[in-house]
C-alpha cells in the first residue's frame, strides 16, 4: 500500500497548482447587463462620456453667484431676488444674473450664470421672491461638475471584475444594456466507489447514496462555474479511465471524488497521470480533513482528485476548487476571507505542521459570539449540516484553548 | 418644506420595522433538491432512517475482535489469521471468529463478529495471511456505528434553513431528490423622478438614466427575492399612486426609489400612507448616506421608500431591504456580519449620534490589509464601483484616525 509521497502544505500546493494553470483567454458570451450579477466582465470598460453630463445640484436650494453671498450671516443676510424654478429633467430657460437666485432641486441642472447652490436650510424666502441667505457659499459648493464622477475614457470597470449590483447600475448609467462576460467554465464531476449508488435508489446493506456529485455541483455553481455531472463509476480502472477521459475532453476542469479506500485513491492517480503533462503536482496535502487530495494540471486543464469522504471533499473544495474556478474565470479582484470573532468554548488540539479546519457552531449571545467546536469520530455529513462556521487552525499552531477569542469563517 | 419628523437610529428602526411585518406562513413550492442552493427549506426535515445504516470502518485496515489485540506492542505483536477481504457495497459473507481478521476498506461494512478495526499502519501481513498487530484497539475503535451520524426521527434540517451545498448533500444521503421550499417573495420596484429615463434611451441635457431599478433588482435577487420592476414614473401624485397601488397588489413587498428632491420624497410618503395600516413607521433614519428613508408596513406588507441617490439606496438596501426579504422568506438562521481587518490610511470624521457607512478600498499588502476611505462630494455611483468594502462608523464614535485597525464589510 504506497504512502503519500510527500504531504505538501496547502498554501504552497495551492500556489503551485494555480500558477501551473495557463492564463489562456477565456471564451466570452454576450448577455443582458441586468442578468450580469456574479458574472465576470470580459473586457475593460472605459466611460464613453463624462458623468454627470451636466452640472448638478447635490441639495435642494437656490442656485446663485457665490460671490453675492460672501459676508452673509444670520444677523446680516445677503438679499437676493428669486426669479424662478429650475425644472427637473431639462435645462433652465433662465439665467442667474447679478443679485439673482433660482430655486433648484437635488439632481437638477445648475442654470447658466450660477456657480454654487445655497441650501434651503440656510435661507428664507419672503413674499414669494425676496431671498435671505444666512451663510456664504464658495464657488462650486453643493455642485457636482461635469465629469466629476468619471471623465470620458476613464477605465471605470476592469476586465475580470465580478459584477455586483453597483457595477450593473454603473453600466446602466451609460446605457450599456448588453455586455460581454467570460463563459462559465464547465467542470466535470465524477464520483466513484463500488459502494456508492445514485441518490434516487434504495441502498442495499453495504451501499450508500452518492452525496459528492450533488455537493460538488452546488460548490461549482456558487463559484461561478457550470457543473457537468457524469454517471457514477465503480472502482474499475477501465470504466474510470473511460469516464475521466470523456469528462476531460468535454470540460474545462475535472473533479474526481474517489472511493475512500487507499486502493481506489491510487487508481485515481493512475488515471489522472494518463491525461497529460505536467500531470500530478501534489499527491497528499497536510490538511485535516482532506489529506488524500490530488492536484494536477494536464494539458492546461486543472484536474483535482478529492477525498471520497463528503466533509473532506467540501473542505478541499473550498481550499482548491473555488480558487481554480476563479482562475479559469479570469477574476481579477483580490480575495479576502471575511471572519467573525467569537470566544471558544471547548479545547481543540492539532498536530504541529498540519492545518486543521474544524466545523463549529457560532452563536450570538448577549455579550459576544460563542464558538463551539463539533467533535466527531469521522467526518459525518450531518456534523457539517449542524455547523455554521469553520475554525481554521494554521500549521504553526498546535491547539486552541477554551476562552480564547478565535476567528471563524461563515460556512 | 417639512423636516423629517424624527431621525430614528437605524438599529431601532430596523427592529421595529421587522417586528411589524407579520409572521404569516409563506407559500411553498416543490423543486428538485439539486436546484435548492440558496433556497429556504419550508418544513422541518426529520431523518427517515439512521445514518449510517450499517456499521462502517473509518479507515483502511483489518476488522478484528478488539479483545484479541489487548497487550500488543511493536515488540510483542498480537498474531491473528487474515481470512479474507470485506467487499465494498455488500456485507461480508465471512464472520470474524476467535483470533481472526478480515481486510476492510474505508467505508466498508464491519463483518459479523468484529467490533473494531486495526489500521493498516499498525499491522503487518506476512505470507498472505499471518497478521501482526502492533497496537491494541478498543471496542468500536475506527468504527462508525449504525445511527452515529443521525438516528431515525432526528430533526436534521430545520425549516427556514438557507440550503448550502452540505444540506443538499445531506438530503441526498436520504434519497430526498424533491423538496418543499418557500416561494421567493415578489418585490415590486418603482423608480420615480421627472429627470429619470430608461437606461436604453439617450438622455437630453438635464436627464439621467435610471440606475436604481437595476441595482435594486440585483439586490433583491442576491437576497433571495424575485424582483418585479415597474415602468419609470414622473413626479406626479396621480401616476405614482396608481403605479404604487398596482405594485402593492401584485407583490409581497414594494420598494420605491423616490426622486431625490425633498418635494418628491414628501410625495412618496403621501402615497405610502394611502396603502394601509399601520403605515409609516420611520420617516428618516440617522444614517449617512441614506437619511431620507421611509419604512412602512401596510396591511402586512413591507413598503420601503429609498433615497433617490443610487449609493444611498444601496446602503439602505443592505440595512433594511435584505433583512425584510429574509423575514418574508422565513429564514431561521442567525445572521452574522463577517468582517476583514485592516489598518486605516486617512482620517474620517462622523457626527455624534449618526451612523456612517464609508466606501473604502481594501488592499492586501505584504504585512497587513490597508483600508483607504474614498472621499466624495456626493454619493456618485462610480465611487462605490471603486470601493470593495464598507467601513461602518457606529453612532457613538465621532471619527476614525489614520493608523487605527478597523473592521470592514466586503461589498
Amino acid at each position: 500500500m504506497p504512502e503519500f509521497l510527500k504531504l505538501q502544505p496547502p498554501f504552497i500546493a495551492l500556489n503551485n497548482f494555480l500558477s501551473t494553470i495557463p492564463k489562456s483567454k477565456p471564451e466570452t458570451e454576450e448577455i443582458n447587463t441586468i442578468d450580469g450579477l456574479m458574472r465576470v466582465l470580459a473586457q475593460d470598460f472605459y466611460s464613453p462620456n463624462p458623468l454627470p453630463e451636466f452640472p448638478r445640484s447635490t441639495v435642494d436650494g437656490y442656485a446663485v453667484i457665490s460671490a453675492h453671498t460672501h459676508g452673509s450671516s444670520e444677523s446680516i443676510p445677503a438679499i437676493l431676488k428669486m426669479i424662478g424654478e429650475s425644472p427637473m429633467g431639462k435645462p433652465s430657460a433662465m439665467t442667474v444674473g447679478e443679485g439673482q437666485a433660482i430655486l433648484i432641486h437635488t439632481g437638477g441642472m445648475i442654470p447658466t450664470g450660477a456657480d454654487a447652490v445655497v441650501m434651503l436650510e440656510n435661507s428664507q424666502l419672503n413674499n414669494g421672491s425676496d431671498l435671505e441667505v444666512f451663510k456664504p457659499v464658495s464657488v462650486n459648493e453643493n455642485v457636482i461638475l461635469v465629469g466629476e464622477d468619471v471623465s470620458t475614457g476613464d477605465l471605470v470597470i476592469p476586465a475580470g471584475r465580478v459584477l455586483r449590483p453597483v457595477e450593473i447600475g454603473g453600466l446602466m448609467s451609460f446605457g450599456v444594456t448588453r455586455i460581454q462576460v467570460n463563459k462559465k467554465p464547465k467542470v466535470g464531476i465524477l464520483s466513484s466507489g463500488d459502494e456508492v449508488i445514485p441518490p434516487a435508489q434504495k441502498p442495499s446493506i453495504g451501499q450508500v447514496r452518492d452525496i459528492n456529485t450533488s455537493t460538488m455541483s452546488a460548490i461549482v455553481i456558487e463559484a461561478g462555474g457550470e457543473p457537468v455531472p457524469y454517471p457514477l463509476i465503480g472502482d474499475k480502472e477501465e470504466a474510470l479511465t473511460k469516464s475521466v477521459i470523456q469528462a476531460f475532453n468535454e470540460c474545462d476542469m475535472v473533479l474526481i471524488t474517489a472511493g475512500s479506500s487507499a486502493s481506489t485513491r491510487d487508481l485515481t492517480s493512475l488515471v489522472i497521470e494518463k491525461l497529460g503533462k505536467p500531470g500530478i503536482l501534489a499527491h497528499g496535502v497536510n490538511v485535516k480533513p482532506g489529506k488524500p487530495t490530488i492536484l494536477a494540471v494536464c494539458d492546461g486543464k486543472p484536474v483535482i482528485g478529492l477525498p471520497g469522504n463528503p466533509v473532506s471533499a467540501l473542505v478541499i473544495a473550498d481550499i482548491f476548487v473555488r480558487p481554480a474556478i476563479r482562475k479559469l474565470l479570469h477574476v481579477s479582484d483580490p480575495q479576502f476571507k471575511p471572519v467573525v470573532e467569537g470566544r471558544l468554548i471547548g479545547n481543540f488540539s492539532s498536530a504541529a505542521g498540519r492545518e486543521d479546519w474544524v466545523p463549529v457552531v457560532l452563536r450570538a449571545t448577549n455579550q459576544e459570539n460563542e464558538v463551539e467546536p463539533i467533535f466527531f469520530k469521522s467526518n459525518l455529513i450531518f456534523n457539517l449540516v449542524r455547523a455554521n462556521a469553520l475554525l481554521h487552525i494554521p500549521a504553526d499552531v498546535t491547539g486552541v484553548q477554551a476562552g480564547e477569542i478565535v476567528q471563524v469563517e461563515i460556512l
